[in-house]
């Protein structure tokens, strides 16, 4: 199967609050979930964690596609060199406006996007440096649903199957596996 | 906003694989993934969890609707009854089916759904007990997203705004938190 791809704005999620050993997992699938659906890159603030970082490595030389993990920045000046750099900020919270009722404005925006995603202690400041704070529902929900749905939604649910150099691909079927491998 | 909300079929989900204390906070994360997205129930297969049940209780009773989680029945037996009962299991899989190729044939089913997510260690047998194998993208993904995805592909992106009963209700706002109590 071909797709056309059209030049796009780039999307790099932020990770907040990542603490070792933790988070480690879940940060994981924020990762994994970030590069099925379609963005480009996870930052994760404050904390280095190269066990991350070459985990998700893995996944990418294997399964394909360009898709980057960086570790350690500080939060604040990560959000307002975006800002600066001309970039929007969108901070997934269940406090935030209903994804459904925003979703066409931040669609309609050119600029590169950056979607915050918590940890339970999210500082106050993220909430007025986003353009956009955005609920997934107005329910508790997991950070790693509410970014799935909202790059589904962000993408037009135009689910992503490009992911090229791979040297794993899964082959669907209705009952079992199968994968091809290429060296 | 009123909703009107029709009968539908019920939609359990069937997490396999939790261990204790290792998976958790991912196990509350499906939890909450599941109701917040529309979801009925969700049955932990195996293993008793009263922590478990507990934290998704309090959130019920502060947050609204009819949810429930069961922990502790074996798995085999939970899908068997719910075929022969004449439910339609689904298992979610990167090495299944598209989401875009098989989601109308789901739809159109009026069957009650057991929606099953793993662990990493998914015993084979699943893969033949399921009437369908979804994969949301074939690429490696978290179980909490693929269940995110699915579900709100499943109620065509329709998000649930309806929790009777409910606390606490935040209301959405551009910046900041906004929440009201009922006692």
């Amino acid at each position: 199967m071909t797709s056309v791809r059209l030049p796009r704005s780039r999307v790099v999620i932020l990770r907040m609050g990542h603490r070792i050993p933790r988070d480690q997992r879940v940060t994981t699938h924020v990762c994994l979930t970030a590069r099925a659906l379609g963005a480009d890159e996870v930052y994760v603030s404050d904390t280095h964690d190269s066990q991350l970082v070459d985990t998700i490595r893995k996944v990418t030389d294997d399964f394909g596609g360009n898709f980057n993990v960086e570790t350690g920045a500080p939060w604040r000046s990560t959000i307002n060199r975006w800002k600066n750099s001309g970039g929007k900020v969108i901070h997934l919270t269940a406090y935030g406006n209903p994804l459904p009722r925003v979703i066409s404005e931040i669609r309609s925006s050119a600029s590169d996007k950056l979607v915050v995603v918590g940890s339970e202690k999210m500082p106050g400041e993220v909430f007025h440096l986003a353009d956009w704070n955005v609920a997934i529902t107005n329910q508790p929900i997991s950070e790693v649903s509410a970014l799935a749905v909202f790059l589904d939604w962000l993408f037009k649910h135009r689910l992503r199957e490009d992911f090229p150099g791979a040297r794993i691909r899964i082959l669907p079927c209705d009952h079992g596996k199968r994968i091809v491998r290429s060296h």
